[in-house]
């Protein structure tokens, strides 16, 4: 019933390629099925003024996509002059999802920026990059920690996300392209390790849905993220 | 418990003032408890360009504060050169909250834009925003009735939204800005008079939370957007 | 003559709620006929970098319009990425107008910045911001004078703002939005209390005047600065 | 008691040279004292939106200043992304006042822009703009008339405007920029050879001044734009 | 003698990987050494407004670098809003150096864009981004004459670049940034398979070079593009 | 056969007039035929941050060309909100060129700006920048020499520039617009009064050129920078 032939509750294939470029901190390249999203981990000894002398470390993202990384060209966003609405949303979810699974405490006074950058696309890039960004800043703090600059880590518990929704009447986990541009409700959940909630974003365009279907995505997130945290820590071993 | 007294499932104060400017086509000063925002709906004979010619109408949103809004004053966003990202993610979502309740065959090719201006804010801004902006979008499409423009109705069934969160360890109904600065879990709700979702955003800044905790803020959001919805009808009876 | 009926030396009504908003230091809206603009004032212990360390104040002004204080819709300014020359034109003035009444030394190295933001537009909005920006000022300086960090008052006197024109032949005291898109001949007259100029703007656009119906002119406007004054008088004491 | 030494009533040398610029319609570079402003004309076969159909032409005015202009280097405007406020309000001035000397219909339906570059300043660049920017639109509009395409004169009486401010408490005729900077009342008359008044712009900064004071100036400004006409006349006889 | 041990002609070691990118009409991922660039080839049915009509095609390009593509975190570009000069320098000439390369009047009116997206940077970015562009534009041009919509190959002659240098008193080809980086003179060198001259950027920063220099450089280059072309024609066969 | 009936190896008429304005430092109002350019030297004492503390110096420029100095009037970069890519590319290109000359010890810790504004074109703009910018970077130099502020002279030998290019298949020297907008191969040629290359940039616009005809044009640039440093050493002299 699925384009893809999947069943309801297959995600694509998943794949991690560490090290991908040589100089940031930790980088990965994670793909799901055809959405291929490369994702760094820069660390700077400066933290945001509003943190300054707490002790305190920060974590955000910044999200991109190449122009050909869809379907048709969509206009590079430097040179229109500024960031699409869309990019902003995405991206201050990626820092936030990311930065509920840190302990800053143990970061101590640094930042890291997780860089997404979409490759090509087909649907579920910003939970792509959540899950990716992760491996990235796991592996950027496993430098910090192998240095001695962190002592305890920060990281305890992954972080993964899974998109799942509605789609021709039926719950599906990870919607590829084609299912997302037909689902009427769709769905990003963020969630630990553990099956501790950390964001959901459940909305529905054109249409609404009851807590009953919200149940059943939930059930199928859960599942996702327990296949994703698993190739995270494989990742990152 | 709750700084303002309140109990935990008690909303604060709500009124709507209806018809606040003469010029739009529908408008509502919409103020629960210090949070006030001024709605205002515009109808225009046109539409965005990957609809035109479908016979089907848009509903999009903008959303701004005034510089002294807040308890310190903000710089100017027109005098900054661009809209920040909170404002442009708040937007967005109040554009698809409202188009979700709207049937965009019913209200014909034509675009509606509701302006949510908010003019004192005190936590809640955006949820106030698209309890008010379904008023005015309602003033405005009884207009077009009243001229026979458009025959059925396409705004069956209220939307509105509340904000529930985890606020001393206790489930609370309606953040103020006091709690919200506290909460560590923090949910947007929006739904219909029925009690059909549209959208559910609900996010952890810096710890987690289980469905169970999920489950008692919806039981919360649930209680609260009945209360609005009420309010909505007689506003625009 | 005059569409609203008023006769040639008429001012409109006018109104003034001081504490419209409970975040600013000063605050008023104030409305002329139809015109609607709320005032703010926010006072801050920095001043801009070319006065620093000389012991003087500084006032100055920001100056927007909500979308739909309009008969039709304007774009948002901040959506723009710029504010647009009218803007910056009135806020200029603005800052100008109220900074020429202040004794800046009494004043102290503070800075006050008044918003005006219009939410209603019938005609002659940058003089309602100016004598309702006064009012603000007021009472934020008042508030200062109170806990004694300003001792001397530094706003003796009152700034009012009028405008007068030529509209079908005869010189019009306050011209509304249908006077003034008429009117070949306009003018901005802003006075103290005591009838002391501080800034005149009279321009024709289509047209000449000559000096004897500029004399005409400031005849009326003396005569509506001195009603507003009095009305600044009694909301800030 | 003038640094230059000049009378109270006395402008500085002024000189114009006209065709400075061999691609322009009409040029002009006229010198007042050190105040150096190029000027040029451009017609174009289009109308802004506004006015399409109308049978109605345009005037309309831009003003730059070389960064190097003044005595210490200002950012280039094109550099930072934006034109200045000061920019902004002077090219809005300069615009409306030669506009103000058109008969648009006996223009008819074309646009002539006016480009004001300060390649020098030593204050009142804004007069020199107008009336030097007078010249080149009439020059432009001569070649207009010569070709056929305009058959009735659409700018019969000059344009010329003057400063006249209050310096060391004496009514002074065309400030240059050391007054300028002193002086606490400072205004731009723009007039027509017959004396009729165009646009006044009279401000303080920091005082107030009388009735009495400002016909003071205007004396002055009606003896400066009288030596100013006559000057045009000559350009572009 | 080089940082790498590279012979004074040696030339880093490239690789090509076309199809790189599945939405794409054309795509290669180019490799010189550290030097990684992702270039894609996008088909539009539309040219530039400045020659609508005409029959002749039209070959442009992008240029982008990813945050962390170099040893320390660049700003993204849509961030800052507005493309640095460097990256506007770069990609003109991409374009320029490509479309000097093609048959416009054979490609027939249609756009051909070439993004070139550096995703690691080790000196040579601008030469990968040619060299690899006009892969994937092959590639596209060649799904186009597939297709029949292109009768005539509109690329007969392969176009590709090099920079070389003078690095510690000696002509090297292929400059790394640690070369790069000390070189005080540097050009880039844009030829077809037949050894013309398409573009030579040679300068010297800080220094200055003889002819007899140049000539060196230049036979270096020779042999460079030599063996680039026939990277090209395998990738492209 | 050339448009201006000047002989292949013939430059145009070239003056200039130095100190054409009274604020800067260094001026120079160099005049190639009809291209007329304005250059004018700031000298700063402060440095870009990436050499603070270094005891060097920098030259950098910035170019801008007035709305009305070529045949159709261009819109102001100014009011587009960006400078356009050409700008940019040519404003290092002369910060680049003028930066070789100069030995930055010898200058010490300050920065010299040279604007080059552009009153009239015909062609040949960049170069005529760059040696009408080294005449003002002169002069501003001997000023700082004479004030015994720089006791050893940093700008030993002049750098002046000189386009040539094949036009009707023949090497020309000093491209005039006419001659540049047909030649199919265009370069610009920056050297030293020895014969000493600083930068070549040599393009085809839909053509190629061989080994042999750029040395013909290099043979012509040797000549015509011969002739253009004698007019700098005359007007610094």
């Amino acid at each position: 019933m699925r384009p893809s032939g999947r069943k309801l509750d297959e995600m694509r294939a998943v794949s991690v390629e560490t090290g991908f470029t040589k100089h940031a901190e930790g980088s990965a390249m994670i793909k799901m099925g055809d959405t291929h999203v490369l994702c760094t981990a820069t660390i700077e000894d400066r933290v945001p003024p509003f943190i300054k002398g707490s002790g305190l470390g920060w974590v955000t993202a910044e999200y991109g996509m190449l122009p050909r990384a869809t379907n048709t060209r969509m206009r590079r966003e430097s040179a229109m002059g500024k960031q699409g609405g869309r990019t902003v949303e995405i991206q201050r979810l990626i820092g936030r999802a990311l930065r509920a699974g840190v302990d800053r405490s143990a970061l101590g006074e640094r930042q890291i920026t997780i860089d997404c950058d979409v490759l090509q696309a087909d649907g579920g890039t910003r939970c792509a990059s959540i899950t990716g960004g992760w491996i990235a800043l796991k592996l950027a703090v496993n430098k910090l920690m192998k240095a001695g600059d962190v002592t305890s880590d920060p990281l305890v518990d992954p972080v993964a996300a899974i998109s799942c929704g509605i789609y021709a009447g039926q719950p599906v986990l990870d919607l590829d392209y084609p299912e997302d541009s037909e689902a009427g409700v769709d769905g990003n959940f963020i969630m630990t390790s553990t099956g501790r909630l950390i964001e959901i974003q459940m909305s529905a365009e054109g249409s609404t849905y009851s807590r009953e279907q919200m149940n059943q995505l939930m059930d199928l997130a859960e599942k996702g993220v327990t296949e994703l945290v698993n190739i995270q820590k494989e990742a990152t071993a």
